[in-house]
């Protein structure tokens, strides 16, 4: 197991996007404040801003503040450098990003550019050296402030436009022609971050406008991880040889309860990966991603011991032709209700993927892992079937419940768990 | 630098013991209930018990109460299988204990003992395997309930009895002749728990009683870490060909306001360590430990910048014959005025020591690094001097205030900082 992209910025008590508290190896960040004063604590009550909602009920209304209370400490989250140099560092991430920038150039080349949650600012710099007339750079956390400095530094204040705001609550004179945003969470919907971009494009973008990325798939597979299982539960039958068994149940509860951020092989993987979501990012809505529910039906490719589920995510940058050309259907995924249809769809060999499967490089996203407490052999040509479902948290929209089902040579399971 | 003791225990938001929030590279314990029910929250205000204070002004009373919230906190992070795991799987330590156990053999058979913080119970085991006749394992957090489990499973019901409690608390019907703990955290002192090692030694100790382990050294140095300071600050001054230096002064506050937690190398060490206090378990009282203060005068011993200080220390585990003889000094540390008297100590060669020095193999302790915001160049045989005072904080008694004084070639400093 590989520890990731820990680094040198300090531990904190707030919501951390990509390394938070649910990470099982890696650091989480401290607050600390753009402005360089002492570091404020995140609200222990979510508080109120002055925001109406009218035409909210009022537990519409006290969701609604609830959730802005901890949209302000997920925000402040991401004042912390340690997260952006994590994400920078991180180049599969930001290589495929600036060549998917570089491949739409003429679309991008003159044109007006909004980057939503655009963090030290740098996919914005990259669209303007792609030629952006104007780029619209939203921060909602204060590390705009330094966005802003660098764009600054950078010579670039002509072009681009530091908006130190959450992106709903944004107003600029125009329309734009591209939406870009690097808006994936862990299992790439952790964060609820992406209905920001559908806001931002069903009001700011013109019609046939280009959005970066455009695809986002979602995948799960059974897993097997037999050297984890050993080291963290079996480790407990013989310590300096005493048996403390009696620790078993806590240990699994303590490291299997809830979804754990690690990487994972290739080699970890018992069957073909299945899709849980496909999403083009040119129609989906808000209210589709608030609980996504899918049946699936597997097929063991080895015996093993089956330890769980992993999930893990990939994005493709296309261009807009592919939205408008063959009814809507281009190349992309076709949905269907044979089983075959949810796994690995079609691609243009020149197609620019971010891919955070276990087979390939990792990324600092690595891969999300639902362990079980028990593990249950399984054969080769063995079925695993079931359901999953995947929705927003209602105690925090970022939150993401998982309710996983699953039978196997007879036998059935549910496990319950909260990505928070 | 190494990652050190990461495993596969999820992250909480409650205040873990050796890696905490602090950490900057390890991984944080949630909160699991030992009594496998749903994970509590820690207090966001620190509840009251009903423990009366009758001797303590209103505001020593809401201190206390205070501090009674935190240690709720505290020890429920201890509840978490995953420390324990980590604790245990550090060789160093755990073989370091069972050495100085057995080694004491004919002070440990046919006697009463005392385990301070027992956790999982393993230390009351090493010294029920050494002979003791009854053992006394005090927890105060909801992991004693396992102990109890592996005590029983292990057949030492007769032998050993857990007691669920803080040790202050604790009615026992006899005195001991043993008092055991681990109670070392980060930079010796974080966590404050020797105190309650202390309370129990004079509540439960017999005269003439054997203190493991019975001496204690802090110890502190300067260090240079170009690597560091380069992946972490000179980082951004060129990300993908953008000047990013407006990042740096957050950057360096992020990083750097508060002691981490990271392992370095004896290479890294710029001049003879410095030792800031000695501590003999027999001897030492609670209130010389609310404040320690040394001024430090050293001679860097290559030329190199200097980042920081490092922080790390050494337990030893003599028996009590040294605590009586020689007029109390026995081969022990002579305090003195001159300045080499603070440097390494001399020990006898059969002494067993718990070194956690930059110099010898990595502890889940790791070392505490308080890092400058500039680095100084400093030549060899160059003078660096000041003054350190370590103190409990008023906010926590478990969190430390650190205030460092540095001289150097005719320039001052002062680092203020906090270990939460």
């Amino acid at each position: 197991m590989q520890s990731g992209y820990s680094n040198g910025y300090g531990g904190g008590h707030t919501h951390s996007r990509r390394r938070s508290h649910r990470s099982a190896t890696g650091g989480v960040y401290r607050v600390c404040s753009s402005t360089l004063s002492p570091p404020p604590t995140a609200p222990s009550t979510p508080s109120t801003t002055s925001y109406t909602h009218s035409n909210y009920t009022d537990t519409e209304t006290a969701v609604a503040s609830m959730w802005e209370g901890y949209d302000e400490a997920y925000f402040q989250s991401y004042a912390n450098v340690g997260i952006h140099q994590e994400m920078i560092k991180d180049r599969i991430r930001t290589d495929t990003y600036k060549a998917a920038i570089m491949r739409h150039q003429n679309l991008i080349s003159g044109k007006v550019v909004m980057d939503v949650g655009c963090g030290t600012g740098i996919l914005s710099i990259f669209c303007a050296q792609a030629g952006a007339s104007r780029v619209y750079a939203i921060e909602a956390s204060d590390i705009a402030m330094q966005a802003n400095e660098i764009v600054k530094e950078n010579d670039l204040s002509d072009r681009i436009t530091v908006i130190h705001s959450r992106v709903e609550e944004v107003e600029i004179e125009e329309k734009v022609d591209v939406i870009i945003s690097e808006w994936m969470g862990y299992a790439l919907l952790y964060e609820t971050m992406l209905p920001s971009v559908i806001y931002a494009r069903d009001k700011w973008l013109k019609p046939g406008g280009l959005i970066l990325p455009s695809h986002a798939m979602l995948y799960m597979a059974p897993v097997t991880n037999s050297e984890r299982y050993h080291e963290t539960i079996d480790f407990w039958r013989n310590v300096y040889g005493i048996n403390m068994s009696a620790l078993i149940p806590l240990a699994k509860q303590c490291a299997f309860e809830e979804p754990v951020t690690e990487t994972i092989s290739g080699e970890n993987v018992l069957t073909w990966p299945f899709m849980v979501k496909y999403i083009d990012c040119y129609t989906v809505t808000a209210r589709e991603l608030e609980s996504i529910t899918a049946r699936y039906k597997l097929s063991a490719i080895m015996s093993a011991p089956l330890h769980g589920f992993a999930f893990w995510f990939e994005v493709e940058f296309n261009g807009p032709i592919t939205f408008s050309s063959n009814n809507n259907m281009g190349f992309r995924f076709q949905h269907g209700t044979d089983n075959g249809s949810n796994h690995k769809k079609r691609r243009q060999s020149d197609t620019i993927v971010l891919s955070t499967a276990p087979e390939e490089t990792p990324t600092h996203w690595q891969q999300t892992i639902l362990y079980f407490y028990e593990p249950i052999d399984v054969r080769q040509d063995q079925i695993i079937e079931g359901s999953i479902t995947i929705s927003q948290s209602k105690e925090n929209h970022r939150f993401l419940n998982v309710h996983l089902e699953y039978s196997t040579a007879g036998r059935s399971f549910v496990k319950e768990s909260v990505m928070r």
